[in-house]
């Protein structure tokens, strides 16, 4: 850890008090910041008394092991004091360098503007977009929840960790926050403790000005413990404070008053300590003040051995590793469950019991619907797959997220696998990032596409981050129906193909929908998107050839010798599609179809693959897909036609309304024809 | 209206009863569900007792004038219960007629699956998604609340109305209801009375296993008055709270215990009425214990005559026009005033001060980022809008949607017109889309817009309903720098671009901003989005009719003759694509650059305009914004070029990650001599 310990011509002192230690935090974070010529001081500087408390007293983790399943997870959900976790990660011994520090906000640093999850030095998720790092939290220790319910045996609480969770006003403003902690509440995770930076000050100032909530009674009204007004510098009321919520059993909320930029003269207490340096002048001030003499990235030895967390860290961990042992030796096979779960693994056994059932689907010539599809998919899959949890925003049954080996969990029985998240997508998105960032899960959620909006900034975080979650997109267009244009995606598809790292299957069938399943279990490094229709469509009959061209993202559905053109369809569209080839077929022009159930995938695919798929030479193209044109122009050039839906729905039927848009074997052939 | 009033063959009885009233629309809710063989006849049946009170009893409206300014408002968020809105439009006497009612979820129908925004028949927003009728409402109750405060004088309340609202558990359990609810509280919006449809049902069965809220307490925590369980189905119970909600002044929340689809003897109470035809048998078991003995769709005249609203309604029309003349004599210029905002116009000379103040800044050289040049048009522009409204979330001094004229509205001075809205997006969003749809304002409101994301479906909302909602996005790109990936939007601008009727703006200097400013403003049809950068950006220099193609989306603004290539780009990049295309020409390649700011509006244009700017015979095409490339085929081809950004940004200064991902002059001039 040497090189992570500048500065040991410090001389060490006396042993230093707790607002030494925490001084250290308030130091680095002003430093940093004019070093960098921005970001926020004002909340590490003013969070700094409440990070010593627990980082020293409570936080249960080893520096030396940041992957120590047991270890629990910190949550800094006002990301914008990233400054914050970046000094607790170094004083208290992770692998995070002073030259990271010194190098905050700059191109290819570690310490970027918002934290960005790496769990090598503490940092369990990404955070800024405000109310999502809380979420995320209660998807943690949801997880936590249930692993332990799953894992745990009487004498043996092997699964036992805590969530701790640091928050401000913006977090409890946005929507979000209502989402998560009402349902946290309602699923009674006691293991959850959030701190709520209560300065008072938001960026447009005085939060009194917009936000007079008594958020106590709020939380108190989700049944949380609440603890009212502590005093976000003295340590010992912080201690109070938090033994009462851990002996509560509830979430809990500690509402900690606290002075923004504590510690700067003339700038704390105001929202000019937010969001910019404090500039050198008032910089030397704050020095003064904190009685803080070392120079800007100086830490003294004794104030890095008030923080260094390793011999702790590894006897937390030791004893662990000792009761896990016994564990295992009173249950193997569990031990080896565990084991393999967080290790991400998927059983063995999978790839084969996929294949098999993949290909029993392909069998089958019943017109589904592809929401069926999924369900069929899941009661094939689930069975292999204990790390699989999943539900739905309130659209179980529309969605078809539940699943024959579905076992619903309650706040008192958490031995399940089904999560009824309420009418709230956007809480069920990041909740499902915060299942997947603990470990031990394959999460999902289902909700209808066009909510996907609610849930928007939580899938990107998931493709930001890398996550595995996985969303289960029902109603996927016009097809839908009655419900009309409130509920009929148009511009969905082609907006969460835009988001870089976002998977977006739209199968056509149950086998495209099965292997589309199967790519998203598989996949460990981002979101999939899975967009299923509500009405039935027939089996497309393939080769193995064709089987095999699903998972490459597009293939040939229907070929044919020397195609004049080639229409390039996916999901509901790729019926018609078809439809029109044999028509056009039937009058002696040879037509080529594409399905192509996945954009991202098939642009992945070597240049042969994609050139054999879509020939240079034929340009004639058109493109099918219920849905906004902008995006298919890619792949049909200038030259070609796309046969979308550049406007809202309507209520009707949906026979209706495919005919009135054009979604119909005659116009698509039409279209083709007047290419040719 | 005897369009309206089928079937006098049923007898006159005698007075109805109340419970007679509201079976009314139980009878028309179930049996339009089931001809239609889809919808939600649940809620209508549950609240109808409840509708039947406030329309009768308290809700001023006059059907024959259905824009009367001063009528209250009446939001029906659980927008599913649709058929309970159409039935008491129809009964209540607008102009929706049986036919329609019939024709409930038919194609072109005015009875779509959900509410569609339609004054003349009483639907004052369209509602579907949850949450966000409720915050439609906050929003209307908030212009109701500044437009009193601009207008009204001593002893002349000439705007004096109420906003009621219906709203359902999925309501409360949305995330945007805690947004808008707090601040409804912070801003004392006393005449916001809500219904709460306490029934105990959500789709996924009985709410308790994923709703257990304390609700009144959690309203209560936002400062509103709150009625406890009343019974939903006992007309004085229910006048008794809205009379105590009337004297309270504050925002109430009426909490209604009922029973979802009363009436069916087998299946009220239950999910299973929620979000389906209730079946032939069981609609003829609900009409003998609802003691309703009238065939499907028909009412009896003694039920129309006490359901009829125009007698009542002329008066209280009659009675405000009264003192609106009052008014008009002592007021005469506010009176004028009012009625112009209220109609939508723009102010004489409105139109002249945009031009004059537009030509002043073209005439400037500054470089400017263009949140500022925003600024600059707010300064500007807002002088002469009176009806010009907006705020930020809780992002002013970063948005810079503060302007000269600006005045913060509070709960106890609401004659302003700037709103600090918190954090809070889509509360924000679906706020202004209901000040809009009150009228009387030119809303708009700033975010980063990253965080577009998290208000996207009230975006769409504003879209579906051509409402004119004005939404401020700064930080546009990676250049917003150092905050990095979380707060760097990449697929954003792209992304807007893809819903329809929707405009999105991203100019490149001031001047483009005035003139995207003014279209907004002068757009009535629908939202527009202004993508602004963080950076400083140069003044571009024009001609008087370049600078007249701004209004037309894209432009030539480098010309040369014969040009060989054309590149296009947007927002910061059109300097780079200006500085680009002078390095070529110096090296005798001439390349003319379009600036293309509003896609939108340039596709709108008639063909010889777009083939002027895009001459078909140029076909080497670069397209450059630092932004997803998806939708840039569309003009470039499948044989042009896209400099974009199909990852995610990175966290540091600006001109450094410009660099790294190659939008500079070198990189976009290497890309047009390799396309040549």
């Amino acid at each position: 850890m040497a090189s992570n310990r500048e500065n040991r011509n410090i001389p060490e002192g006396a042993e230093p008090s707790r607002r030494d230690l925490a001084n250290a935090i308030r130091a680095l974070a002003m430093d940093a910041v004019q070093a960098a010529n921005s970001g926020h001081p004002g909340a590490p500087m003013g969070m700094a008394d409440i990070a010593e408390v627990l980082w020293n007293d409570y936080l249960s983790h080893n520096p030396a092991n940041p992957r120590w399943i047991n270890r629990d997870r910190f949550v800094l959900s006002n990301g914008h004091g990233s400054m914050l976790l970046y000094a607790l990660s170094h004083l208290s011994g992770y692998s995070l360098g002073m030259d990271e520090i010194r190098n905050f906000r700059q191109l290819s640093s570690r310490t970027a503007g918002h934290p960005e999850y790496e769990p090598e030095i503490g940092i369990e998720t990404t955070t800024g977009p405000l109310g999502q790092g809380l979420t995320n939290a209660v998807g943690m220790a949801l997880a936590e929840k249930v692993l332990a319910a799953q894992f745990n045996q009487p004498g043996h609480d092997i699964v036992d960790h805590r969530t701790w969770v640091f928050l401000g006003d913006g977090c409890l403003m946005e929507g979000i926050s209502h989402e998560a902690c009402s349902l946290a509440g309602t699923l009674k995770l006691g293991k959850l403790v959030c701190f709520y930076d209560d300065n008072g000050i938001s960026i447009d100032g005085e939060v009194e000005g917009w936000f007079t909530d008594d958020t106590p009674a709020r939380f108190e009204a989700y049944g949380w413990y609440v603890e009212r007004a502590v005093d976000g510098h003295d340590p010992a009321a912080l201690q109070a404070a938090v033994d009462n919520a851990v002996a509560s059993g509830k979430p809990s909320l500690i509402c900690c008053r606290t002075i923004i930029g504590f510690g700067s003269p003339n700038k704390q207490g105001t929202e000019a300590t937010h969001g910019a340096p404090l500039g050198d002048a008032e910089i030397a001030a704050t020095r003064e003040a904190l009685g803080w003499p070392y120079a800007p990235f100086q830490v003294p030895a004794n104030i890095y051995a008030g923080w260094d967390a390793h011999a702790k860290g590894a006897a937390t961990e030791a004893a662990w590793n000792e009761r896990f042992a016994a564990y295992q030796l009173a249950f193997p096979e569990l031990a080896a469950e565990l084991t393999r779960r967080m290790s991400g693994d998927l059983p063995t056994g999978w790839s084969a019991a996929a294949t098999a059932a993949i290909a029993e689907m392909a069998a089958s010539d019943a017109k589904v619907a592809t929401r069926k599809a999924s369900q069929i998919a899941l009661n094939a899959f689930a069975p292999h797959l204990p790390e699989l949890i999943g539900g739905s925003a309130d659209l179980t049954g529309s969605n078809l997220t539940e699943h024959a080996a579905s076992k619903w969990i309650t706040g008192d029985a958490a031995n399940g696998n089904y999560v009824s998240f309420g009418v709230r997508e956007f809480g069920m998105a990041a909740m499902l990032n915060g299942m997947t960032l603990h470990g031990g899960f394959i999460a999902y959620g289902g909700t209808f596409l066009t909510f996907s909006d609610y849930a928007r900034n939580a899938l990107r975080m998931a493709a930001l981050m890398k996550v595995q979650s996985i969303l289960v997109f029902t109603h996927d267009s016009i097809g839908l129906g009655e419900d009309g244009p409130t509920h009929q995606p148009v511009e969905h598809v082609a907006s969460l193909r835009l988001m870089p790292n976002m998977a977006v299957w739209r199968p056509c069938d149950t086998t495209e929908t099965a292997v589309a399943w199967r790519y998203a279990i598989e996949r460990r490094d981002g979101p999939t998107s899975l967009i299923l229709s509500r009405q039935g469509l027939p089996a497309q009959q393939r080769s193995a050839d064709q089987l095999l061209g699903i998972e490459r993202g597009a293939y040939v559905l229907v070929d044919v010798p020397d195609p004049q053109a080639i229409i390039i369809a996916t999901g509901s569209e790729v019926e018609i599609a078809v439809a029109a080839a044999v028509a056009l077929a039937a009058e002696g022009i040879a037509v080529r179809v594409v399905s192509m159930p996945c954009a991202e995938v098939f642009d992945a695919q070597d240049t042969a693959y994609r050139d054999a798929v879509l020939p240079a030479a034929i340009d004639k193209r058109v493109a099918v897909e219920a849905g906004v044109t902008d995006g298919w122009y890619r792949y049909v050039g200038l030259q070609g036609r796309v046969i979308g839906l550049d406007r809202f729905g309507e209520s009707a039927p949906a026979g209706e309304l495919f005919k009135k848009f054009g979604f119909t074997a005659e116009n698509v052939k039409a279209v083709v024809q007047q290419l040719l």
